[in-house]
C-alpha cells in the first residue's frame, strides 16, 4: 500500500449524522519525527461519545476539526519507531487517526501482550468501556450486596460490563435495551436478573416498577431521556446515579426539555454524578487488574461487533444510533 | 390560660396556600403520660420545607394530616414532666405542635442553656438551618480556598450561613436574592463578594457570568427553576451542587419541565446531591461545635424575623413565599 486512507469529518452534522458527514481521502504515508512512532491500524474502537466531539463545544475531549481525520482508541502495529521504548513489529494501543497509518507520540502508546488475552479486549472489557463501567458503578454507584442496579444501554459495551460487575458484587441487575435478541443475550449469556425491551414496553415506568419490586438503588445511565426519567422516579432513599452517557441526546440540536427532577432528588437524598473514565486515571491499574482477573476467571464475558474495512467505519458509527451493536463495535482494518 | 390553641391544617392546598389552608382551634390542655413532657411553646420555627409536608407524598418527613396540628422545630418550657431527665421550668427544644402547649416524648427533647447564646439561635445558626448549610456546603460542596461558591435564596436562614461559612473557608461567595434591601444586608453585614437581585437582573445567566469571572465551583441550590438552570450552565469541571431546597417548585402542582441537564453534568463531571440535614445525624456534634464557635467569635451573624402571636403563624409561613423574610422566620408565642 503506497497511500494512507483517512476518514475525515466532512462537515459538522446537524441532528443525526449520515454518510455525508464523512469523507475518505487518500494522503501520503506520514513520516515520524523524533520520539514519534508510525503505526499501522489493526482495529478501531467505535464509540457514541465521538458524536459529541463532532460538535464545536467545550468538553473533556477536543472537538474534531472539519477536514481533519477522526481519532479514537485503536490497536495497531509499530512500523517505524523514533521513540526509544518501541521497536517495529510491536503491537500497541493508543489514540490513532481513523486511517491506515498514523503518527503517534511514543508517550501516548501502550504496549500490548497478545499472549495475555485476545488483543481486542484492550479496547473494551479491560480498556475504556470496561474502566468506564468499573469506576462509574463501583465508585459512584457503590452498590451494596442485595441492592438493585438498573442499567440502560445494557447491551452496549459499557452496559454489559456494568451488569456483570453488578452480579460479581452480589446485587440484582435489571437491564434496559432495545431488541428481543439483546434481551435474550443479556439474560442467557450474561445472567442479568431481568431485562426490559423498552421498544416493546407499553409503559417503561410500569415495566421498571414490575422488574424492581424493592425499588432502584443504583441507576447507571447510558441513555438519558424518558427512560432515565422513569428510572429516577423509582429510586430509593440514598439512590445513586452514575451519569455515563446520553445517547438519546447526542444527535439533538438545542436543549431538550424534560421534567424537573431536583425535588425528587432532595426528597430522597439522591446522588447524581457525571463522569468520564479518565477522571479515574490515578486508579486505572486497580481497575485493569480486577477486570483482567474477572476476564480470566470467566466472570466477565463480552461480545464484539466487528466490521471489516476502514471504508466501513462511518457506517459502523452510524449503526450505534440505530441500536445495531450487541456489545463493542470495532472496525478491523487489515486482515 | 385554660385552653390550648392549635394551628391545624384545614385542607391540603392546591398551588399557593393561603389563610384558608389553616384553622386555629381551641382544645383542652393535654396531660402527659409516662415518659412524656408537657411543654409550653415560646418560639416556633417557620420553614419552607413545611409546604412539602402539606402534600400527601412519601418524603423524609411524614405528611401533615388534615385536621391535625402542624408541627415543627420549637423552643419552650417544661410545664409538667413525666420523664426522669426533665423538670418543670427547664427550657427545651424539640418538635412541638404549632400550639400553646404540646405533649412531647422526653427522648425527643434537648435541654437548652440560655446562658450560652441567645436561645433562639438554637432554631437557626446552631440548629436545623445552620446544620443544613454546614453539611451541604462542606460535605457535598467541599469548596477549596479561592473557589467560587454561588448560593441562591442567599438571604434565607440557610443561605446566610452558607455564605458566611464560604468566607470562613477563604472562598469567594456570590449570592442570589430578591430585593435591594437583602442585597445590601448580605454585602454590608455578611461580607458577600457579590449579590445579584434576580428580580432586577435582565438576564440572570449574564448577571451570574459577570459576577463569576472564574466560573462556578459550587452552586448551593435553595430555589430551583431558571435560576438553577443558569447557575448549573456556568459550573466548572468537577463542579458540585448541594441540592437543599426548591422553593420555586414547592407550590406548583404536577411536574414542571425545564432543560435537560445531564449532558452538561457528564461533560464537566459534575456532582449533584440532594440532602437533608438529618442525613448527617451522626456528625451533628461536630457541626454544632463549629457553628457555636463561629457564632461566639463573631464570624457568624444572623438575622431573625420575629412575628408575635400564635395566631399570626400562618401568615408568617405564607410570607416565606412572598420573599419577606430576611434570615430566620420565627413566631414568638408568649411574652
Amino acid at each position: 500500500m503506497k497511500v494512507n486512507r483517512q476518514i475525515v469529518l466532512a462537515n459538522r452534522p446537524v441532528g443525526m449524522p449520515d454518510s455525508s458527514t464523512f469523507d475518505l481521502i487518500e494522503t501520503a504515508i506520514p513520516v515520524p519525527k523524533e520520539n514519534e512512532v508510525l503505526v499501522r491500524s489493526h482495529y478501531l474502537s467505535v464509540d457514541p461519545y465521538m458524536r459529541g466531539r463532532m460538535k464545536n463545544i467545550k468538553s473533556y475531549a477536543k472537538p474534531f476539526q472539519v477536514g481533519e481525520p477522526l481519532t479514537g482508541d485503536s490497536i495497531g502495529q509499530v512500523i517505524v519507531s523514533n521513540h526509544p521504548d518501541f521497536t517495529s513489529g510491536e503491537m500497541v494501543m493508543g489514540n490513532f487517526d481513523w486511517a491506515d497509518y498514523s503518527i503517534v507520540e511514543g508517550s501516548g502508546l501502550q504496549k500490548l501482550n497478545p499472549a495475555e488475552a485476545p488483543i481486542t479486549t484492550n479496547l473494551h472489557v479491560t480498556g475504556m468501556t470496561g474502566l468506564t463501567a468499573y469506576f462509574g458503578l463501583l465508585d459512584i454507584g457503590n452498590p451494596k450486596p442485595g441492592e438493585t442496579v438498573v442499567v440502560s444501554g445494557a447491551a452496549g459495551a459499557v452496559g454489559m460490563v456494568v451488569g456483570q460487575i453488578t452480579k460479581i458484587k452480589n446485587c440484582r441487575v435489571v437491564g434496559i435495551t432495545g431488541s428481543d435478541d439483546k434481551v435474550k443475550f443479556l439474560k442467557d449469556e450474561l445472567c442479568f436478573d431481568e431485562v426490559i425491551n423498552y421498544k416493546k414496553a407499553h409503559d417503561i415506568h410500569q415495566a421498571l416498577q414490575d422488574a424492581c419490586p424493592n425499588g432502584i438503588d443504583v441507576y447507571f445511565d447510558n441513555v438519558g431521556g424518558q427512560i432515565s426519567d422513569a428510572a429516577i422516579s423509582l429510586l430509593n432513599f440514598y439512590g445513586r446515579v452514575p451519569l455515563c452517557g446520553q445517547i438519546s441526546a447526542l444527535n439533538s440540536e438545542g436543549t431538550e426539555t424534560g421534567p424537573r427532577l431536583f425535588t425528587t432528588l432532595i426528597r430522597r437524598s439522591i446522588l447524581l454524578k457525571g463522569f468520564i473514565y479518565s477522571d479515574y486515571k490515578h486508579r486505572f491499574e486497580e481497575g485493569r487488574k480486577d477486570l483482567a482477573n474477572w476476564l480470566k476467571e470467566g466472570k466477565l464475558k463480552y461480545n464484539e461487533n466487528v466490521v471489516k474495512g476502514l471504508e466501513n467505519a462511518p457506517d459502523a458509527f452510524l449503526g450505534l444510533f440505530r441500536g445495531e451493536n450487541l456489545g463493542k463495535q470495532l472496525v478491523k482494518i487489515i486482515e
